[in-house]
């Protein structure tokens, strides 16, 4: 199961909306095939496992197939893997984690009993499940697994008071950055960003074919047309998401972002803001988003924390002071340090000089 | 040498300022002896592994002994280890690390060589060194170790705009900062924060024989008569550092203060201001200090870090964003981010949900 679990690291940044799964078969303790989620569309793991076998010449039937999500059994974007390994015979499949949808899990599993195959289930679950966060996120409470991305220095600040923040943290922890952004379905930051830092907000430092989409909350359509997150909307979509196309300005803003490619979705709470919460549950909902990566500032940052909307907290500190700056999100005043939200560090590394703290809600 | 070095643990919270040395006696492959430096003024450790041995009813004549630093050659509050050590004829002297003091290093070895034992010096020499930063520090800058801790939300703000600080680190956070105040040889405030928070600074949650000196910085004597911190002074000395004493109203504070048993000195720099470097000069070279361990606020920590009197940060951060509060230290505006003095991180360890980073100069 270790090496199925491998094989699922693979997709890492390949395979959304689809989970991150690896299949791999063994007969008389042989590794005689194996494979992973390609890209949307294309083959899940245990169809290109099996495909894997063939290729080398290993008949599958009465082997052993370790794969670490159950299969599916139903017909989406590729015909059910389950009808496809009842086809080739394994004595045993055994299973990391059932189907997080409640309303489908066990349906695979039943299917391949049925048909005579010994069926195992709940091996190595919690890694299986620690590479598909978003994805049962999606399948379970209809959101997507939302992580927010902040650099700040030792004493909390993410820049100088006159913007300057490049570069809070040295190359090992931006490139570690770029690791994170390559495995969401979608990197959101705000308009206040766009302004100050002008940023691509594309993958760099890491080796991908897919490059997620590019979302800017932009209440008012702000966001200058020269902006650099505009620039390459043929390599991955960019939505702008404000709180009112009402005024024939507005609109004549978004028809001219449109006809650049990119799109303009409207989603207001009962402020005139961007709807967060709402929003996060479309992105789940209706547009197959697992993961969203939050790349953002004060203001934002600080909303987006204020709603509840983020799951888990990537934060780098460099080891220095700034003292006048910035700070990392506007959380606003608290009457007591009783009414404190807690977060739980699940993981403090160095990157090189600088410090990358992982913490989800407690 | 590492059970020597175990030995010199024993001593942390109780030599100072004399060094934390361990020593142990080895014959045939067995230990016949232990000891570690006791209070000031009593036994050293080689005196007091000679004395276990005896107790124990072994000779130590042949054997091998393995101390933590070179003995000393010269009467200090005690005679010279060194004659001690050639009275007992052991045949071998094992050292991690020569004195520090560059005016006498070398000169305890010398001895015991010409007496005929045999000496080798330099193993396990940094974790020696690691015990003793302090001492080291004292003896070869004439400055003391200064370790500056502070506690603070993941946003940086170590109290509420109220000045509400109590608490923001847990149980454990807090006991490992008790673990360091134990070792030091003073703890240094400033008056804001005995105003403000009105701490007692003792050593509370670890078991120790001796209480560090606390030190109020307090330029013009404003610290409180009833404060806690001046409350039991018999246990630990207090001592008052003020800027001056030219006018009848501050000598008649001092007159006060010192009719309470509390010390007041006088060190200004030209601005009216304590002169904190100066300050921690006269500590190393006139009080023996070797380690020096501040807790105070943002006004002090930004004095100490803009004067670089810092040379180790211990820092603690709770998993929570305070948003609106007090600030780390007020170390001012940066004109440019490539203007920032680096710290290197040494460890980073969760105590609880809380993680302590440590950090020395880059």
């Amino acid at each position: 199961m270790s090496e199925a679990l491998a094989q699922a690291q693979k997709a890492l940044y390949l395979s959304n909306p689809n989970p991150r799964v690896g299949c791999v078969i063994v007969r008389d303790g042989k590794l005689i095939g194996s494979g992973f989620t390609q890209a949307v569309g294309k083959a899940h793991a245990e169809v290109q496992a099996l495909a894997n076998a063939k290729t080398l010449g290993n008949d599958v039937a009465g082997s052993t197939i370790y794969v670490t999500l159950e299969p599916c059994s139903h017909t989406g974007r590729t015909p059910p893997c389950v009808d496809a390994l009842i086809v080739a015979k394994p004595a045993k499949v055994i299973v990391a984690m059932s189907d997080p949808n409640p309303l489908v899990a066990g349906e695979g599993l039943e299917k391949l009993r049925a048909a005579g195959i010994e069926v195992q289930c709940g091996f190595l679950e919690s890694e299986a499940q620690a590479l598909n966060r978003g994805f049962i996120s999606r399948m379970t409470r209809g959101l997507p697994w939302v992580r927010m991305k902040i650099a700040a220095s030792l004493d909390g600040k993410t820049a100088l008071p006159d913007g300057q923040s490049q570069w809070i943290t040295g190359p090992l922890a931006r490139a570690d950055g770029h690791h994170w952004r390559a495995q969401a379905c979608a990197i959101v930051t705000g308009v206040g960003t766009v302004k100050e830092d002008d940023p691509s907000l594309n993958v760099r430092d890491v080796d991908t074919q897919r490059q997620p989409v590019r979302i800017i909350i932009d209440s008012k359509l702000e966001t200058p047309p020269a902006a650099k997150i505009l620039q390459n909307p043929d390599q991955s979509s960019v939505i702008i998401v404000c709180a009112s196309l009402d005024t024939p300005e507005m609109q004549a803003k978004a028809k001219s972002f449109e006809e650049c490619g990119i799109e303009v979705i409207t989603m207001a709470n009962a402020f005139g803001k961007v709807d967060l919460p709402a929003l996060f549950s479309y992105f789940a909902k209706e547009r197959e988003m697992n993961e969203i990566h939050i790349e953002s500032g004060f203001k934002l940052n600080g909303s987006m924390l204020r709603e509840d909307c983020v799951d888990e907290l990537l934060l780098y500190y460099a080891p220095f002071f700034m003292g006048e700056g910035i700070g990392m999100a506007n959380v606003g005043l608290m009457n007591s340090l009783n009414n404190r939200q807690n977060w739980q560090i699940i993981d403090q590394v160095l990157f090189g000089p600088d410090l990358r703290l992982r913490l989800i809600k407690n």
